[in-house]
C-alpha cells in the first residue's frame, strides 16, 4: 500500500484529489488530505474508503515533518512560497514529490541530493505551467524530428467565463485569485520576436494586445507575459528568431484595463488616506487632476484619452467606479479596493461554468517551406467544484503521480515535464479527460 | 579649541568647507576633512593652516569611532544611508551631528537619547530639504502671526545650468547627481488639492506639470515630488487644503522625458540582453512593437503618440537616440544606459556656471481677504567648485554649524530647521552669500 499525502485541499486540488480516491482501489493507495481546514479536507474526501482528512498547518514543523515521514509521496497544492519547506524534507525524509508550480531556486538546489536519492521532485505539471509544457513540446519535438527548423512559437493562456455564461460587458469573469489578475504584469514583459529583444513596461502592456481566435469559442486578445525569454532554454529553442507567450483576455478588456493602469489605480505599494468614508466616486476621483468644471466621468475620458461615447467608457460605468458607494474599507492600497469591486461585479453566479482556453502557435521551415502549426485546447468546468481550473491544474497532477508510483515515467531529480518519456503518456491519459489539443497545419508564404 | 570633524569631501562639501575654514581663526576651529580620497580632501583644505585632511572610509569601524571621538561636532556629507552609523557613535560618545540630508527612522530613532545628553542632531539643512523649510517657515509664520489662515502652499526647486549657458534644446543639463535624475518620480507622487488627496503614478508624472515663472530667469514647468503630504506635519499646516511640492525643469523638458517613461527606457529593474554590441538606435528600437516597414523614428512617433516635426522629436534627435553609436556596457538596465547617453549630452562645459531656483506659492485668508504671497530665489554657481548647489546645500549647513558652536542655536536632540530660532539666524546670515528671497504679495480674487 502506497501513501500519497496531499498538502492543500483548496480549488485547485478538488479534481486531483476526485482522480486519486477513484484510482485508490486498483492501484492499492492510502490518500491522506492536509488543509489548514479540516472541514475542507474532510468535503474532498467525499467518505470515500481510501481517504482520510486532516487539519494541517505547514507552520507547524513537528506536524509537517511527522506527515511526510509518513508518507510515499508528497503532492503540494500549499501556496508557491512554501513548497520549498516540504521538499527539502522530502529530499531529506527520501519521498517523492509533486506541485503544479514554478521551481523556485530553494527547490531547484536539490536536484543533486534528489538524483543521488533516486528522487523524483516532478514540478510544473498544472496547466499553466503544466499543460503548456507538454503540448508545446509534443509539437516542438515532432518538428524537430522531421527536420524542421522552428522560426516562431507564440502560446497563450486564459482562464475565462465560459461562453455560455459570458454575460456581462468586460467578458471575462473571476475563476482565479482575482488578487493575481488584479496586479497582473507589474514587471516589465520580455520576449524576443524576429531576434529583437522586446520590453514591454506596464504602461504599455494592455495596449500591446494581439488578436487571435480559437476554435469554435471565438475571439480573444493575448498581453505578453513577464518572461518569455527564459522559455528558450526550457523547450530547448536557445536560438528561436520568435518566442512569446501571452494571457487571454476577451477583445476590449486590455483597453478597459489600460484605464486603470494609466490612473495609477492597480498600485499596490501605499495605503489610500482618508479611505474610511471614501467612495468609489472618490476614488476614481483621486487619480484625475482637480478641477471643478467638469464631472470625474469627463476627467477620466480627457485623462486617459477616451470617448466618453466608447465601449471602453461603458465597461467602466458598468463596474460602477462613478458609483457614490462607499468603498467600506478601512485601510487598502489602490489594487485592494479595486479588488474588492471587482470581486462584486466579476463574481461567477451559482451556475456559471468557467473555461481553460490555450494556444500555440509555431511557424517552422521545412524542405525550404514555411509551415505553421495551431495547437489548441478549450476546457469547459463541470461545476463550480470540479471546474477548468481544477481539472486542468489537477489532473495532470494526478496522472503524473499515478503514472510515476506505477513506474511508467522513470525521471528522478528536480525536473519539468518536457521530456517525452514523461509529456507522452500524460498527455494521452489527458485525452480522456476531455483535455484533447486541436492542431491545425497551414502552409505560409 | 573646537574639533570640526567633517565626512565626505565631494562636491556638495567645498563652499561649505570654505566657509568653515574662512571663519575657524576668528572661532578658534580645527578643521579635520576625512574622504575616500585623500587628494580631494587635501584639495578642499587649500593649506589652511587650520585645516587637515585625512583619508577616511566609513567601512573602517576602528577609524571612524576614534575619529568622531576625537572631535567635538560632525558634518556628514557622506551617501545618506550612512548617516545613522556616524550618528549612532555621536550620541554615544557625546557629539553633535549635523547633515543635509533627510531624517532617516535610523536617526530619528537617536532623539530621546541625544536629548537626555543635551545633543543636537541636525539634519536638512541643505537647499532641498534645507533652505525650502527655512524659508517657507519663515512666510507661513507670519502669515499666522498676523492671524491670516493657509489655503494652499505650492513649492518648487530645480538645479539647472544658468540661462546664459543654457544652449541644448532640452535647457538641462546635470549640476548634480544624474542617476537621481534619471531614475527620479518612479514612486506614487500624492498631494493634496483643494482638500482632495491626488495620486499620480509615475507614467503621467511628466504630463502633469503646471507652468510658472521665476523672477528674471523665465519661464518653468514643475513635475510633483513623490510626497507632499508628509510636509503637513513638517510645517504645522496639517489642515492645509491644497499642498503641493515639486521639482522645476524648463517647458518642454517634461513632454520629452515623458517619452522615456512611457517606452520604459528608465526601468531600474533588469539589464539588458545583448548589450555588448547595442547601438542606441537598436536600444530605442527594443521597446518598440517589430515592424519592417516604418524605421525607428517613425514606429517611436507612432508608439507615443508625437509628431515626427515636434519639439519632443527634435529633442529626442539631438541627444542622438536614433543613432548607431555603440553603447559600450556590458552589463547595464535601460536606467543606465541612458544615464551613460545623457552624462555626454548634458554635460556642463568647463566654463558652465548652474544655478538653484525655487519658488513658494502661499495663499492665505486675512480679514476676508484671499492675498498670495511668492517667495521666489535664484542663485548663480560662482564657477565649477563653488556652484549654485555647492552653496546651496553646503553653506546652511556651514552657516548653522558656527551659530550652533556659537550658542546662538539652543536646540538639541534630533532636529529640522523649521523653528524660528533656528531659520531666522541661518536666513539672516544666507542673505550675505546671495541667498536672498524675494517676496511679492497680491491679491487674489
Amino acid at each position: 500500500m502506497k501513501k500519497i499525502l496531499i498538502l492543500g485541499a483548496g480549488l485547485s486540488s478538488s479534481s486531483m484529489i476526485k482522480y486519486l480516491l477513484d484510482h485508490s482501489n486498483e492501484n492499492n493507495w492510502k490518500i491522506r488530505v492536509g488543509d489548514m481546514s479540516l472541514d475542507i479536507a474532510t468535503k474532498k474526501i467525499e467518505n470515500h474508503e481510501n481517504g482520510e482528512a486532516i487539519k494541517f498547518d505547514v507552520f507547524n514543523e513537528q506536524q509537517r515533518n511527522e506527515e511526510i515521514e509518513n508518507s510515499d509521496l508528497v503532492i503540494s497544492m500549499l501556496p508557491a512560497r512554501f513548497h520549498h519547506l516540504v521538499a527539502a524534507k522530502c529530499v531529506k525524509s527520501g519521498k517523492h514529490m509533486v506541485t503544479a508550480s514554478y521551481v523556485s531556486d530553494e527547490i531547484q538546489a536539490l536536484h543533486d541530493e534528489a538524483v543521488s536519492k533516486e528522487l523524483l521532485l516532478l514540478n510544473e505539471i498544472g496547466v499553466d505551467p503544466g499543460i503548456d509544457h507538454m503540448s508545446a513540446m509534443k509539437v516542438i519535438d515532432e518538428i524537430k524530428a522531421k527536420g524542421g527548423e522552428l522560426l516562431a512559437f507564440k502560446s497563450s493562456t486564459g482562464g475565462l467565463v465560459a461562453p455560455e455564461f459570458d454575460n456581462n460587458p468586460w467578458n471575462y469573469k473571476f475563476t482565479w485569485n482575482p488578487r493575481n489578475v488584479v496586479v497582473a504584469g507589474q514587471s516589465v514583459a520580455q520576449y524576443i520576436d524576429h531576434g529583437k529583444y522586446k520590453y514591454v513596461p506596464y504602461n504599455q502592456l494592455f495596449k500591446r494586445t494581439e488578436r487571435m481566435s480559437i476554435l469554435d469559442v471565438g475571439e480573444f486578445e493575448m498581453y505578453p507575459n513577464r518572461d518569455s525569454l527564459s522559455y528558450r532554454k526550457t523547450y530547448g529553442l536557445e536560438d528561436i528568431p520568435t518566442l512569446l507567450r501571452g494571457t487571454l483576455r476577451r477583445p476590449g478588456y486590455g483597453a478597459g484595463w489600460n484605464v486603470f493602469v494609466q490612473i495609477g489605480a492597480t498600485d499596490d505599494t501605499y495605503n489610500v488616506a482618508g479611505l474610511e468614508s471614501m467612495t468609489y466616486r472618490e476614488f476614481i476621483n483621486s487619480f484625475l487632476p482637480y478641477n471643478v468644471k467638469d464631472s470625474v466621468e469627463q476627467k477620466l475620458c480627457d485623462y486617459v484619452g477616451i470617448d466618453p461615447e466608447s465601449e471602453t467608457m461603458s465597461r467602466l460605468k458598468w463596474l460602477g467606479i462613478f458609483d457614490d458607494t462607499k468603498i467600506g474599507l478601512s485601510e487598502a492600497t489602490p489594487a485592494q479596493i479595486l479588488q474588492k469591486l471587482l470581486e462584486e461585479k466579476w463574481a461567477l453566479d451559482a451556475e456559471d461554468k468557467d473555461m481553460i482556453a490555450m494556444q500555440h502557435q509555431f511557424d517552422y521551415v521545412l524542405d525550404g517551406k514555411n509551415k505553421r502549426i495551431t495547437s489548441s485546447l478549450v476546457v469547459r468546468g463541470k461545476d463550480q467544484v470540479h471546474t477548468a481550473m481544477s481539472i486542468t491544474v489537477g489532473i495532470p497532477v494526478a496522472i503524473a503521480t499515478k503514472l510515476f508510483l506505477n513506474g511508467v515515467i522513470k525521471q528522478k531529480g528536480v525536473i519539468v515535464p518536457t521530456m517525452k518519456d514523461v509529456y507522452e503518456p500524460v498527455l494521452k491519459e489527458l485525452e480522456e479527460y476531455g483535455i484533447v489539443f486541436i492542431e491545425k497545419e497551414t502552409d505560409l508564404d
